[in-house]
């Protein structure tokens, strides 16, 4: 995508100070930005780079007043930042129109239906059955097994696998890589060691506005189904067990994991690396901090955990504090022995893992 | 899959108490079957759900006397689960059944030979050399590289990536996106501060009924063989590097990993997130609390460890337990220096990280 | 790859004793080899096995004089063990050149240009605009988006999914299944609780002999570039997100992941499962045990850090030397308490979450 300056000034309505007929075709920050580049300025702490910026040019407040000589256009608009956040979905969705149409080879199911106005990628797999709804972008290497139902705008990056019976809302996203719907981690023991596998015959649910990272695994239902309710928001890596659910707009960051049929509530913040234990229900509003070990059901709304097994949050670090002490605590307590006159009790060795 | 109810009573050898001509194409749980499907009354604890249920049919004990009046037709049977279990893998089966043949484009070296009644998806890849017993469904996606060798009824999910040499026994089943047979991670420093990568020409062997999740990666040999024994069961994102072994009818837990040259010993369960160092030996029947940290052999076997770096859960426990209470202990610390009127240590600040 | 053993002796300038019209076709171990296979000995400790081996020829040093009989052909060589490397990195390489040209069907956009002497799998997608340089192999199913540059001698194994705009050098080695380039996760809080989507336009800059491992994920920066430094070594399953850059020669295990816009300095080396918050800065060969999670900067060259959160390895080890005997300290603060008649003070229940 390539504007002039006076054409951006339009889009966003702003005023050109300087060279409206340049030519720029990519965003970049204002201390790396290289000519041919838009750049913006709204945090004042980095006014001194304006001054040196190499940008064609700079997205400025309407009230900006420059205090030193510089090399660039500026465009005055009421919020860079916002003026920026228009520009840059304006471009996405530039990149995105440019994807439609049918690659070849690419394999749909006689019995499959698909909307208007999609893409589908060279060699994307389509099975029978599947409902996928108007402007779907099916990228390359895309298989979505029997069954699977797609609605509208939603967009499926390269390399995603989607078992049979899957459903997925509007306007989601799911990055290159993911797995949705393969079985959930169920095995029986036998008397004799071995273990025996139970069928997973339910399905995923992911409803409207999720985003879904790269790499990240999302286990069908033994039975029923494992839900990600509306606007939840999954990094890469995740690990989603069977017959869990996740309520709307959660966030969870990556490489997390969540063990079976536990039930996350409504506006969750999970940082990255945390595992949630089987079976737990987490209030609406818990925050987990980042590597976590959650053992335990949370009941009352809004508070934050953290720790490996997890606890309160302030309560943890207090302890992580002493923690760090523990040397020092202990010689204490051998100078008070001392101190006593009391024979010093030996420090038993439990380090044995045995 | 769509069967009467007296088709259904038929196969479990069950006795119909209401309309047997109704028709089900679907399991759920009692309380969420919806008309159309087949549900289950185990634990009598759900009993109240029956009497509610939407479920066409519902599978019930030999012995079961209805309290309340209901709105669904019984199915009397010895077991309920074993029952339900018996369908699911009928279900499953027949599932599987549909998938034979071979669907185009597809891609298989002429040096590559497979058995009988298979089914190779569309965008399947079989490189050189490679011998594939019968009844293997390699899905959509599917690489498999140079003199690979798979034996008979193994399920290759789609997208999953398996390197040259890499030897699959009977009865496995890999999900989606797993990679199994990338080299090992080795490099040998150099004096510039560089790595030379070090040549991994081992190889992966994988034993009869293995299964492994969704996104895991078994990393070949740097010589030798990388080995998955009979009956092991992985769950997704797991991380097995070089030259590990894990020993029969092991499982482990999603997002684990095991580094190189380890020896897992048989029937070892390895929770969630684990994480066990290299060159390792764990006994028989070890088992491992989710997030722990192995960093020592384990030589009796049977013993429970927990925490990172890991130890005896039991005395783990304790130790986390008084880890909670660690600022009240520090308190009585300085509250018996007081009372012994002991100039009161200052607590030394080691927090800095450096 | 089948050589005789003269002529093995011929590429080394080694000896033979024995026969060298005998064929070798594999490498092994000393302790697991079979006939038609090379070995070498290099520790003395391994010498025993040699007497036994059913290698049919062994490397050994030049100076070494067998103690026992043995039923194997000699070739003696300076060191053994380079020997070695220099036959395994001979046998790579074979085996790469194996793989030439392009198979069918694939994919390449009209716009694409590629060098020469490369090879491209079946299934493999080049977007529009992509210039990728002499002797790159491609293996199948990869996916490499719009204007991908990719410099010479590089290769991406089966199902890597590049997205567009990112820059990989020469000499780069990718490992199946992994991302390289997917959006960063951004997201911002909208009053009602959603989240609106920060859209990421930036790309990945991955320098010359970089090595990445399977099923890593490497995110795009939200604006300008997220980028791996020259000699960088990733394992697998490693969670690299927006804005972060990696430093000269620094290698990371797997399983590891990196927060936005941290830096990590050259030559730092960082175990399995660490974690690293966003926005820190990490100073050169800074060192970071496994499973720890690193919540702060770290300015002085050469450190070691552990646990959870991290701080300096020795003092970790300390603290969690008296974290196992935490039980015995408590009850030795009890005693003390009972000695001096003070009434034991209630070990108060901070255990609950809440």
């Amino acid at each position: 995508m390539e504007l002039t300056v006076d054409q951006i000034a339009g889009l966003l309505n702003g005023k050109v100070k300087g060279d409206g007929s340049l030519r720029v075709n990519r965003l970049a920050k204002i201390e790396e930005a290289t000519p041919g580049s838009l750049s913006f300025l709204s945090n004042t702490k980095y006014e001194p780079f304006l001054y040196n910026t190499k940008a064609s040019a700079v997205l400025v407040g309407e009230q900006f007043e420059p205090k030193k000589p510089y090399a660039t256009t500026l465009i005055h608009v009421n919020d860079p930042y916002s003026a920026l956040t228009v520009l840059l979905e304006a471009y996405n969705n530039q990149k995105l129109q440019n994807k439609n149409g049918v690659e070849q080879p690419s394999f749909m199911a006689e019995s499959a239906q698909i909307g208007q106005n999609g893409y589908r990628g060279a060699f994307s797999y389509i099975g029978n059955g599947c409902i996928i709804g108007d402007n779907v972008k099916i990228y390359p290497h895309v298989f979505i097994g029997d069954n699977v139902r797609i609605g509208n705008d939603s967009i499926i990056y390269a390399g995603v696998k989607i078992y049979e019976d899957t459903v997925i809302g509007n306007r989601c996203v799911i990055h290159a890589g993911s797995v949705i719907g393969s079985d959930g981690f169920g095995f029986a023991p036998q008397p004799d060691g071995s273990y025996r596998t139970i069928p997973q015959v339910g399905n995923v649910i992911i409803e409207d506005e999720v985003s879904i990272g790269a790499n990240t695994v999302i286990d069908c239902a033994t039975m029923g189904s494992t839900i990600i309710r509306k606007g939840v928001k999954l990094d890469n890596l995740i690990q989603i067990a069977h017959n869990v659910e996740i309520g709307r707009n959660t966030v969870m960051a990556a490489q997390s994991g969540v063990s079976g049929s536990t039930k996350i509530g409504e506006n969750c913040v999970i940082a990255g690396q945390v595992g949630i234990i089987g079976h737990l229900t987490l209030a609406n509003g818990t925050k987990v901090g980042a590597q976590s070990g959650v053992s335990k059901s949370v009941t009352k709304e809004g508070l934050s955990l953290f720790g490996s097994p997890a606890f309160n949050y302030k309560d943890n670090l207090k302890s992580l504090s002493d923690f760090r002490h523990l040397p020092q605590l202990q010689k204490r307590g051998e100078d008070l022995e001392k101190i006593l006159n009391l024979p010093g009790m030996q420090k038993q060795d439990s380090r044995n893992q045995e």
